[in-house]
């Protein structure tokens, strides 16, 4: 089992913020001066396009430590933020810039993309929890992650007994039913309602997938880049309810 | 207009109930020592079955007025409470009795009936609204109602523009996607995703055909009456979002 290696610490506000890296995965963990067991460790996982250290991963990271009291921790998925891009990377995002430009539809290609990401990102999110609870101890986890963050977490989470309660979001039934009906921890799933990459009927068919008994699904109107943020409260407590607040 | 009169009053632990009648419409206000127009006044709608102080709306009239500082006001539903019932409300409760005991289905007839009762109670809540404000001041009004208290609440804050935001539920689109269409406060949408009552494409459609650019919809499993008791708490934040709160 591979340790987390603290590579920077910063402090703002009372949150302290640690840059690490865990074999080669680049990560960060938020935190009040003393994150320890007795503190829920939630995963925050970004989004498409985005990295572990984007401006809506910090802030929400920093509202559940000031909030809940919470550790939170994020790494770069396969390809993005301070990854390796490897020549499949970079072609990838030379054929979504292609099809872009011809207006012709990327989502195939994203859905798939995304599909073999996660593949490799499971095992990677798995290697960061061993070893930030070698650090932190091992208390009660929780998830977070939405579009690319719902098509790694959800398989992560399947796969994963330590997690206990995780938000998902913006993703669709296709490849991803099965993952949802081995989970059986609450979920929070959050759609648009009118998503233009993830169709309705697609979406609550994913939702309907979750094997737990405890799940419960929002949904607002407006496009994927366009949840509101009364949602990110509303995870705030989700998790609250879950896995207990530190005050 | 009709004013309301007060029949009796009584303060439990910081929160005043009063009892009182507009026209022959009796309900309940609760509120802290001075309600006043400076707090949000809530009107919350019953279900079929209950009356203006069944359990589970006196209690949510407390949380409503002591974490919120709203005044809450209930009235009986037509037919329900201390309402007269009418030849017509007798026979249609027996014939649910009966319909129940031979196994066949009850859900026509109480849709049918409900779309009835709300005819006639959308003029009780606007003169009941008419007399509060008078006594209260014209402040900011929120209205919550599932299942019957939708049915009737619907129409109700279509038909009433001091209405400024609204928790609906338990509801379907046959009867109430036309009043829907018609309303653009804010609204929040409950939904049981296994509602023996409301078959849940209906649901949906009903969430689709709101009018309004800020809904949330929110879906649990189980059946009708098994709504979570964290959407109470929902319901309590959705309200404070767009009433304020009073502290």
């Amino acid at each position: 089992m591979s340790s987390a290696v603290v590579l920077s610490e910063t402090a703002v506000d009372g949150v302290v913020a640690r840059e690490f890296v865990v074999d080669e995965i680049p990560g960060m963990l938020w935190s009040p001066a003393d994150p320890n067991a007795s503190r829920p460790l939630v995963l925050l996982g970004h989004g498409g396009g985005q990295h572990k250290s984007a401006p809506s991963l910090v802030a929400r990271a920093r509202r559940y430590v000031m909030n809940c009291g919470y550790a939170v921790a994020a790494i770069d998925a396969p390809g993005f933020g301070d990854r390796h891009k490897s020549e499949h990377d970079l072609k990838f995002e030379a054929d979504i810039s292609r099809l872009r430009a011809a207006g012709e539809p990327v989502v195939p290609l994203i859905v798939q993309e995304n599909a073999e990401r996660a593949k490799r990102a499971v095992p990677e999110w798995r290697a960061t929890l061993d070893a930030l609870q070698e650090e932190l101890g091992a208390g009660s986890v929780g998830y977070w992650g939405v579009s690319l963050g719902a098509m790694i977490g959800i398989p992560f989470v399947a796969a994963e007994p330590r997690v206990n309660a995780a938000v998902f979001g913006l993703a669709g039934y296709e490849r991803l039913a099965e993952a949802a009906a081995r989970i059986t921890v609450p979920v929070e799933f959050v759609l648009q309602w009118d998503d233009e990459l993830v169709p309705r009927e697609s979406g609550l068919a994913l939702f309907d997938a979750f094997g737990s008994a405890e799940k419960t699904l929002h949904a607002n109107p407006g496009p994927h880049m366009g949840v509101p943020r009364f949602e990110v409260d509303s995870s705030e407590r989700f998790f609250a309810r879950h896995l207990g607040v530190v005050c």
